[in-house]
């Protein structure tokens, strides 16, 4: 039986064409960037080459832009390297962002440092309004997340972006689900720092970005021997990074195409699901990821739901993969509102470059049965 | 014209079996490790083989392996995770680390820890008696690099862990450079913490590990979604972290018979280039890694040695990778006593899997003429 997988928000495979387009940096062209031999300047030259790809994906200089291992690296260091350097001060996040925001705001608010956490509406969009009056004389940072990585939710970061420019606030925006699949300008949209990964595009895991607006100081997360211009120490893993270009350059190309391709599917699929007695959509209905679908069903357990998909080799996720060992009920969806039980009877659906019409038939096969089946033998019904 | 390398303890050459061990982890089974479904299991399963492979080699249980991107990592969270654990308090390092653990120390000095540096001999080795005195009561962390990654010379770790164990002390060694190619026992050489990286023993760039013996405590550098027991956050670098298992498996296998071999075509090098006239081995004679040799020119700028080098497509180094863009002269080798100007004069052969007698041959065919030939133009002679 052929696997589905509709789990593309908690990682993807590499591309075929990723994977050829790096190939030769494993063995061949395998030199340390930071060496003067033609080894290192290959290295070096790719590294740079690779720099300029993204960049342009986001209208950012390619100084502007520098390589860590993940986007989990990316916001750790925005975070924590914002807050060390200007020593105390406020910071204004969302109540939906990705565990590592905020368990770095957590960690900082041991440290001294003041947090906000900005409610969303029951659709998981924050009001602009609520961040212009969250920003206090001691704010150093707001850090909303781009589009939510559970239920697709597209939040409004240019009207963000503009009012920390007025008031002269930092802005960063976790981009993880939305680089590469949305367009993203950061100079249109007054993006300060920007984080994004390799392994949501069809990129390998491993590799992140963080894009750094020219002019701003922010203390390294990782002290070293002075790669990326000093802002974070270590061997550059030249092969991914030249992955994650390929990645983003397949993704510029096929946007369009692609998404209209992808939310085509995703209508077929909610029309069928909500077909589902007592059963939700969650997210915004159409400010959101062209990838996301994300379901609750009343009287069911989400892992219950997952298991019995993976049975029939229907890979999907409850929340994040990062909190799935976890058995609390998803942060995000409890910030839109729903009630708790709500919120463990959900289930995310996201589609990928590889998702086809069939896969999505299948699921709309077997999904209501499964729901029945569960909920003929709960005990919550 | 075949280039040679013989860079090694920069980077190495991914290994042909090592990239034939993590290819299906790219696009087949690239399931998140953190995801229930079979995809997630697949990707934890070889995590978890991966993690009891590369626990073996230095004789630690698995549950006290992380992962982490880079030996950077590893050093960046030992340090500044001990030292924002204990909250104040002294550290003890060695004049010759590697700039990952200066830079750190020197960030920790600036939050008002107390560091202090250990002197080495001029072969580069530390004296255990000032091990021993330095420790005072505050101390709270003792790292001291395995092997040198310039000089090559191997520190009695073995000793120096023991001191650390009589007066309680938690010791770090950073064995970027030795691991899997010197026996490491963690329990027998009485180690707390040790780092290791993949991409110098022909495993992928991108992929470290921290050993952190089983009660330790100590705070996350990469806060997030709970990987790594909560130790480190981030999606699983899978295909990464299997390289790094196979090419640490290869290592164990051959290290023995490689360590030879190496040892042998050394021999020959140092014989070779220390018939060039005011010539100098830097590092110890015996103690030393069996793939590095260090050597020091009177007259001679070693940048230019360098150049010349690469332009007979002979790839070698000055000092450390990460320090070849600072015109500084090494700190290693200032540390050992030499004068700045030898230090300057300064080349690094490093010997690896695929260097052959040709290659050592031609090096020495080559070598004595460049220096000739620099020194004929040399304003310092």
């Amino acid at each position: 039986m052929d696997r589905i997988y509709l789990d593309y928000s908690a990682t993807t495979p590499v591309d075929k064409r990723v994977l050829k387009a790096m190939e030769p940096y494993f063995s061949e062209e395998f030199g340390n960037s930071m060496s003067l031999h033609s080894f290192g300047q290959s290295a070096k030259l790719a590294l740079e080459n690779s720099r300029a790809v993204l960049a342009e994906l986001i209208n950012a200089k390619p100084n502007e832009i520098i390589f860590t291992s993940s986007a989990t690296e990316s916001n750790n260091t925005v975070l924590k390297g914002i807050a060390l350097t200007k020593k105390s001060g406020h910071i204004i996040i969302s109540s939906i962002e990705h565990p590592c925001i905020i368990e770095s705001a957590n960690w900082l608010e041991k440290q001294g440092f003041e947090i906000t956490e900005l409610p969303v509406d029951k659709f998981g969009m924050i009001n602009v309004e609520d961040v212009k009056n969250a920003i206090k004389e001691n704010t150093i940072l707001v850090s909303v997340i781009h589009a939510s990585n559970e239920i697709g939710t597209i939040q409004p970061i240019a009207e963000i972006g503009k009012i920390c420019k007025e008031k002269g606030v930092l802005f960063h925006t976790d981009a993880s689900q939305s680089f590469g699949k949305e367009l993203i300008d950061v100079e249109k949209m007054n993006i300060d720092l920007l984080t994004a990964s390799s392994h949501k595009i069809y990129g390998p895991k491993g590799v992140g970005l963080l894009f750094i607006k020219n002019g701003i100081r922010i203390e390294p997360l990782l002290h070293g021997g002075g790669q990326e211009n000093g802002m974070r120490g270590s061997t550059v893993n030249i092969a991914g990074i030249v992955g994650f270009a390929k990645a983003a350059g397949i993704c510029k190309k096929e946007m369009k195409k692609e998404n209209k391709r992808l939310i085509a599917l995703r209508k077929e699929l909610i029309k069928g699901v909500l077909k589902i007695k007592n059963s939700y959509l969650n997210g915004h209905p159409e400010k959101r990821l062209a990838n996301n679908a994300n379901f609750s069903f009343d009287f069911i357990e989400g892992e219950s739901l997952l298991m019995q998909l993976d049975m029939e080799a229907i890979a999907c996720s409850t929340g994040s993969a990062c909190s799935s060992f976890k058995l609390e009920p998803s942060h995000v969806l409890l910030a839109t509102g729903i009630k708790p039980e709500q919120a463990h009877g959900s289930l995310r659906i996201s589609l990928g470059r590889f998702t086809t019409k069939k896969d999505i038939k299948k699921v709309l096969k077997v999904l209501p049965k499964i729901v029945q089946k569960i909920r003929d033998i709960s005990p919550y019904k």
